[in-house]
Protein backbone atom coordinates (compact mmCIF):
# COMPACT_ATOMS: atom_id res chain seq x y z
CA UNK A 1 0.00 0.00 0.00
CA UNK A 2 2.68 2.14 0.07
CA UNK A 3 6.42 2.07 -1.05
CA UNK A 4 7.73 3.13 2.17
CA UNK A 5 6.36 0.45 4.30
CA UNK A 6 7.81 2.15 7.59
CA UNK A 7 5.62 5.90 6.71
CA UNK A 8 2.20 6.04 7.84
CA UNK A 9 -0.10 4.88 5.29
CA UNK A 10 -2.18 7.73 3.29
CA UNK A 11 -5.49 6.01 3.55
CA UNK A 12 -8.21 8.91 2.99
CA UNK A 13 -8.47 11.34 0.72
CA UNK A 14 -11.67 14.03 0.18
CA UNK A 15 -12.70 17.53 -0.03
CA UNK A 16 -13.52 19.86 2.98
CA UNK A 17 -17.26 20.34 2.23
CA UNK A 18 -19.83 22.97 2.69
CA UNK A 19 -21.67 21.23 4.74
CA UNK A 20 -19.15 20.41 7.37
CA UNK A 21 -18.51 24.41 7.93
CA UNK A 22 -19.90 26.68 10.31
CA UNK A 23 -20.56 29.64 11.59
CA UNK A 24 -16.34 30.62 12.19
CA UNK A 25 -16.24 29.78 8.67
CA UNK A 26 -13.86 26.58 8.98
CA UNK A 27 -14.35 23.09 9.06
CA UNK A 28 -16.56 22.68 12.23
CA UNK A 29 -15.04 20.72 15.31
CA UNK A 30 -17.54 17.51 15.05
CA UNK A 31 -16.80 17.43 11.34
CA UNK A 32 -13.45 16.84 11.81
CA UNK A 33 -14.47 14.12 13.67
CA UNK A 34 -16.65 12.75 10.37
CA UNK A 35 -13.17 12.98 8.75
CA UNK A 36 -11.33 11.03 10.65
CA UNK A 37 -14.41 8.42 11.35
CA UNK A 38 -13.94 7.78 7.27
CA UNK A 39 -10.59 7.25 7.70
CA UNK A 40 -11.06 4.46 10.09
CA UNK A 41 -13.98 2.82 7.25
CA UNK A 42 -11.19 3.28 5.10
CA UNK A 43 -8.93 1.93 7.58
CA UNK A 44 -11.70 -1.44 8.15
CA UNK A 45 -11.56 -1.64 4.17
CA UNK A 46 -7.65 -2.50 4.52
CA UNK A 47 -8.48 -4.66 7.13
CA UNK A 48 -11.27 -6.81 5.78
CA UNK A 49 -14.27 -5.45 7.34
CA UNK A 50 -15.70 -3.34 3.99
CA UNK A 51 -19.62 -3.86 4.12
CA UNK A 52 -18.92 -7.41 2.26
CA UNK A 53 -16.15 -8.48 5.17
CA UNK A 54 -18.55 -7.19 7.99
CA UNK A 55 -21.39 -9.70 6.54
CA UNK A 56 -19.69 -12.57 5.87
CA UNK A 57 -17.76 -11.95 9.53
CA UNK A 58 -20.53 -10.96 11.39
CA UNK A 59 -18.04 -8.50 12.94
CA UNK A 60 -17.99 -4.82 13.08
CA UNK A 61 -15.40 -2.44 14.83
CA UNK A 62 -17.16 0.24 17.58
CA UNK A 63 -14.87 3.22 18.71
CA UNK A 64 -14.34 2.67 22.44
CA UNK A 65 -12.38 6.09 23.01
CA UNK A 66 -11.03 9.16 20.79
CA UNK A 67 -9.03 12.33 21.30
CA UNK A 68 -8.57 15.00 18.73
CA UNK A 69 -5.60 18.02 18.76
CA UNK A 70 -7.21 20.78 16.49
CA UNK A 71 -3.77 22.62 15.67
CA UNK A 72 -5.08 24.63 12.69
CA UNK A 73 -8.27 26.15 10.61
CA UNK A 74 -9.40 24.30 7.55
CA UNK A 75 -11.49 26.12 5.25
CA UNK A 76 -14.25 24.74 3.21
CA UNK A 77 -13.01 23.45 -0.31
CA UNK A 78 -10.00 22.53 0.51
CA UNK A 79 -8.62 19.16 -0.52
CA UNK A 80 -7.39 16.90 2.69
CA UNK A 81 -5.87 13.59 3.43
CA UNK A 82 -5.75 11.78 6.53
CA UNK A 83 -2.15 9.44 7.19
CA UNK A 84 -2.94 6.54 9.38
CA UNK A 85 -0.64 4.96 11.97
CA UNK A 86 -1.38 1.77 13.77
CA UNK A 87 0.14 2.43 17.43
CA UNK A 88 -0.64 -1.00 18.56
CA UNK A 89 -3.30 -3.88 18.49
CA UNK A 90 -4.08 -6.87 20.53
CA UNK A 91 -6.74 -10.06 20.11
CA UNK A 92 -9.73 -7.50 19.77
CA UNK A 93 -8.48 -3.58 19.79
CA UNK A 94 -6.41 -1.29 17.59
CA UNK A 95 -4.72 1.56 18.44
CA UNK A 96 -5.01 4.14 15.91
CA UNK A 97 -3.45 7.64 15.22
CA UNK A 98 -4.67 9.94 11.84
CA UNK A 99 -3.08 13.29 11.28
CA UNK A 100 -5.21 15.14 8.61
CA UNK A 101 -3.35 17.70 6.22
CA UNK A 102 -3.77 19.42 3.25
CA UNK A 103 -3.01 16.88 0.28
CA UNK A 104 0.42 16.24 -0.03
CA UNK A 105 1.77 18.88 2.83
CA UNK A 106 3.04 18.13 5.67
CA UNK A 107 1.79 20.45 8.41
CA UNK A 108 -0.67 18.81 10.40
CA UNK A 109 -3.85 20.25 10.87
CA UNK A 110 -4.77 17.47 13.45
CA UNK A 111 -4.66 14.54 15.21
CA UNK A 112 -6.65 11.83 15.93
CA UNK A 113 -6.09 8.52 18.60
CA UNK A 114 -8.49 6.25 18.12
CA UNK A 115 -8.88 2.86 20.30
CA UNK A 116 -10.81 0.23 18.37
CA UNK A 117 -13.12 -2.51 19.51
CA UNK A 118 -13.95 -5.61 17.24
CA UNK A 119 -17.40 -6.90 17.97
CA UNK A 120 -19.63 -9.75 16.87
CA UNK A 121 -22.51 -8.03 16.08
CA UNK A 122 -24.88 -10.98 16.44
CA UNK A 123 -24.21 -10.61 20.40
CA UNK A 124 -23.43 -7.13 20.30
CA UNK A 125 -20.10 -8.04 22.75
CA UNK A 126 -16.32 -8.00 21.86
CA UNK A 127 -14.92 -10.70 20.03
CA UNK A 128 -11.42 -11.17 18.85
CA UNK A 129 -10.86 -10.26 15.25
CA UNK A 130 -12.21 -13.07 12.88
CA UNK A 131 -9.15 -15.88 10.74
CA UNK A 132 -9.67 -13.71 7.42
CA UNK A 133 -8.85 -10.03 9.79
CA UNK A 134 -6.28 -10.99 12.02
CA UNK A 135 -3.29 -11.64 10.06
CA UNK A 136 -3.55 -8.25 8.67
CA UNK A 137 -4.07 -6.23 11.47
CA UNK A 138 -0.99 -8.07 12.75
CA UNK A 139 0.92 -7.49 9.12
CA UNK A 140 -0.30 -3.23 9.67
CA UNK A 141 0.79 -3.46 13.19
CA UNK A 142 3.92 -4.94 12.21
CA UNK A 143 4.57 -2.68 9.68
CA UNK A 144 4.15 0.08 11.72
CA UNK A 145 6.08 -0.82 15.26
CA UNK A 146 9.51 1.11 14.09
CA UNK A 147 7.97 4.32 13.70
CA UNK A 148 8.25 6.90 16.42
CA UNK A 149 5.82 7.51 18.93
CA UNK A 150 3.69 10.64 17.54
CA UNK A 151 3.22 14.02 18.86
CA UNK A 152 -0.12 13.68 20.16
CA UNK A 153 -0.73 10.03 21.10
CA UNK A 154 -1.56 9.76 24.58
CA UNK A 155 -2.32 12.66 25.72
CA UNK A 156 -4.45 14.04 27.86
CA UNK A 157 -6.45 17.66 28.08
CA UNK A 158 -5.63 19.96 31.30
CA UNK A 159 -5.77 24.01 31.46
CA UNK A 160 -2.00 25.10 31.52
CA UNK A 161 0.05 25.51 34.83
CA UNK B 1 -29.62 27.83 36.33
CA UNK B 2 -30.30 24.78 38.35
CA UNK B 3 -32.02 24.45 41.97
CA UNK B 4 -28.85 22.91 42.78
CA UNK B 5 -26.34 25.00 41.75
CA UNK B 6 -23.37 22.52 43.33
CA UNK B 7 -24.70 20.01 40.75
CA UNK B 8 -23.73 20.19 36.58
CA UNK B 9 -26.23 21.67 34.36
CA UNK B 10 -28.23 20.28 32.01
CA UNK B 11 -28.18 22.86 29.12
CA UNK B 12 -29.21 20.69 26.12
CA UNK B 13 -31.83 17.86 24.81
CA UNK B 14 -32.50 16.60 21.63
CA UNK B 15 -33.48 13.36 20.05
CA UNK B 16 -31.03 11.14 18.07
CA UNK B 17 -31.75 11.88 14.05
CA UNK B 18 -31.62 9.37 11.51
CA UNK B 19 -28.55 10.88 9.30
CA UNK B 20 -26.58 10.26 13.03
CA UNK B 21 -26.88 7.10 12.92
CA UNK B 22 -24.45 4.45 10.35
CA UNK B 23 -24.47 0.69 9.30
CA UNK B 24 -24.14 -0.24 13.37
CA UNK B 25 -27.79 0.83 13.70
CA UNK B 26 -26.14 3.34 16.16
CA UNK B 27 -25.24 7.02 16.97
CA UNK B 28 -22.20 7.13 14.63
CA UNK B 29 -18.96 7.66 16.68
CA UNK B 30 -18.56 11.14 14.82
CA UNK B 31 -22.36 12.25 15.45
CA UNK B 32 -21.73 11.96 19.46
CA UNK B 33 -19.09 14.62 18.45
CA UNK B 34 -22.06 16.98 16.76
CA UNK B 35 -24.03 16.30 19.97
CA UNK B 36 -21.00 17.82 22.14
CA UNK B 37 -20.63 20.73 20.20
CA UNK B 38 -24.29 21.20 20.16
CA UNK B 39 -23.83 21.46 24.20
CA UNK B 40 -20.57 23.89 23.97
CA UNK B 41 -23.00 26.03 21.35
CA UNK B 42 -25.81 26.04 24.57
CA UNK B 43 -22.88 26.85 26.87
CA UNK B 44 -21.77 29.38 24.50
CA UNK B 45 -24.76 31.20 24.74
CA UNK B 46 -24.72 30.78 28.14
CA UNK B 47 -21.81 32.59 28.47
CA UNK B 48 -22.89 35.61 26.25
CA UNK B 49 -21.52 33.97 23.35
CA UNK B 50 -23.93 33.17 20.90
CA UNK B 51 -24.80 34.59 17.39
CA UNK B 52 -25.29 38.15 18.85
CA UNK B 53 -22.76 38.31 21.50
CA UNK B 54 -20.05 36.79 18.82
CA UNK B 55 -21.35 39.24 17.14
CA UNK B 56 -21.13 42.54 19.86
CA UNK B 57 -17.66 41.15 21.15
CA UNK B 58 -16.16 39.99 18.06
CA UNK B 59 -15.43 37.24 19.43
CA UNK B 60 -15.69 33.49 19.05
CA UNK B 61 -14.49 29.70 20.56
CA UNK B 62 -12.63 27.12 18.76
CA UNK B 63 -12.02 24.01 20.58
CA UNK B 64 -8.58 22.59 20.80
CA UNK B 65 -8.98 19.71 21.93
CA UNK B 66 -11.59 16.69 22.72
CA UNK B 67 -11.61 13.56 24.48
CA UNK B 68 -14.54 11.55 24.17
CA UNK B 69 -15.52 7.66 25.64
CA UNK B 70 -17.97 5.61 24.55
CA UNK B 71 -19.85 4.20 26.94
CA UNK B 72 -23.02 2.26 25.64
CA UNK B 73 -24.74 2.48 22.81
CA UNK B 74 -27.39 4.97 21.68
CA UNK B 75 -30.54 4.07 19.40
CA UNK B 76 -32.15 6.41 16.52
CA UNK B 77 -35.05 8.41 18.19
CA UNK B 78 -34.09 8.07 21.49
CA UNK B 79 -34.62 11.37 23.63
CA UNK B 80 -30.95 12.41 24.99
CA UNK B 81 -29.67 15.28 26.82
CA UNK B 82 -26.16 16.44 27.25
CA UNK B 83 -24.92 17.63 31.35
CA UNK B 84 -21.66 20.36 31.28
CA UNK B 85 -19.85 20.68 33.90
CA UNK B 86 -16.95 23.44 34.16
CA UNK B 87 -13.72 21.92 35.44
CA UNK B 88 -11.67 24.99 35.39
CA UNK B 89 -11.29 28.23 33.31
CA UNK B 90 -8.40 31.04 33.34
CA UNK B 91 -8.71 33.73 31.13
CA UNK B 92 -8.67 32.70 27.74
CA UNK B 93 -9.79 28.49 27.98
CA UNK B 94 -12.40 26.89 29.46
CA UNK B 95 -11.85 23.27 30.54
CA UNK B 96 -15.26 21.67 29.93
CA UNK B 97 -17.06 18.22 30.67
CA UNK B 98 -20.27 16.57 28.89
CA UNK B 99 -21.94 13.72 29.48
CA UNK B 100 -24.34 12.41 27.54
CA UNK B 101 -27.39 10.71 28.90
CA UNK B 102 -31.13 8.80 27.92
CA UNK B 103 -33.24 11.90 29.22
CA UNK B 104 -33.64 11.90 32.69
CA UNK B 105 -31.93 8.90 33.40
CA UNK B 106 -27.86 8.20 35.19
CA UNK B 107 -26.43 6.13 33.09
CA UNK B 108 -23.93 7.52 31.30
CA UNK B 109 -23.81 6.78 27.31
CA UNK B 110 -20.95 8.64 26.29
CA UNK B 111 -17.91 11.41 28.04
CA UNK B 112 -16.56 14.21 26.94
CA UNK B 113 -13.57 16.41 27.63
CA UNK B 114 -12.94 19.66 25.67
CA UNK B 115 -10.78 22.41 25.98
CA UNK B 116 -12.20 25.55 24.71
CA UNK B 117 -10.45 28.52 23.56
CA UNK B 118 -11.65 31.99 23.22
CA UNK B 119 -10.55 33.48 20.26
CA UNK B 120 -10.71 37.17 18.37
CA UNK B 121 -12.03 37.09 15.06
CA UNK B 122 -11.13 39.99 13.68
CA UNK B 123 -7.03 38.68 14.00
CA UNK B 124 -7.95 35.15 14.48
CA UNK B 125 -6.04 34.37 17.68
CA UNK B 126 -6.69 33.59 21.02
CA UNK B 127 -7.74 36.53 23.42
CA UNK B 128 -8.95 36.75 26.70
CA UNK B 129 -13.02 36.46 27.40
CA UNK B 130 -14.46 39.83 26.79
CA UNK B 131 -15.76 42.27 29.80
CA UNK B 132 -19.08 40.78 29.01
CA UNK B 133 -18.37 37.01 29.04
CA UNK B 134 -15.64 36.83 31.68
CA UNK B 135 -17.62 37.39 35.14
CA UNK B 136 -19.93 34.78 33.83
CA UNK B 137 -17.14 32.38 33.24
CA UNK B 138 -16.20 33.08 36.55
CA UNK B 139 -19.49 32.44 37.54
CA UNK B 140 -19.86 29.10 36.33
CA UNK B 141 -16.15 27.92 37.55
CA UNK B 142 -17.18 28.67 40.93
CA UNK B 143 -20.20 27.39 41.11
CA UNK B 144 -18.68 23.82 39.98
CA UNK B 145 -15.55 24.22 41.45
CA UNK B 146 -16.97 22.04 44.60
CA UNK B 147 -17.77 18.79 42.45
CA UNK B 148 -16.06 15.76 42.00
CA UNK B 149 -13.41 15.18 39.20
CA UNK B 150 -15.28 13.11 37.04
CA UNK B 151 -14.42 9.72 36.36
CA UNK B 152 -13.22 9.98 32.40
CA UNK B 153 -11.94 13.67 32.99
CA UNK B 154 -8.22 13.67 32.08
CA UNK B 155 -7.94 10.55 30.17
CA UNK B 156 -5.09 9.86 27.93
CA UNK B 157 -5.70 6.37 25.03
CA UNK B 158 -3.65 3.29 25.98
CA UNK B 159 -3.91 -0.17 25.13
CA UNK B 160 -4.62 -2.40 28.41
CA UNK B 161 -1.67 -4.06 29.50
Amino acid sequence: MSEQPSAPLSIWRGIVLPQWTDYNGHLNDACYMVVFSLATEQLMAGIGLDEAGRKSTGHSIFTLESHINYLLEVRQGVAIEVRTQILGADAKRLDVYHTLHATDTEPVLAANQQMLLNVDMGERRSAPFAASVLPRVQALAAQHQGLPKPKYAGRSIALPG
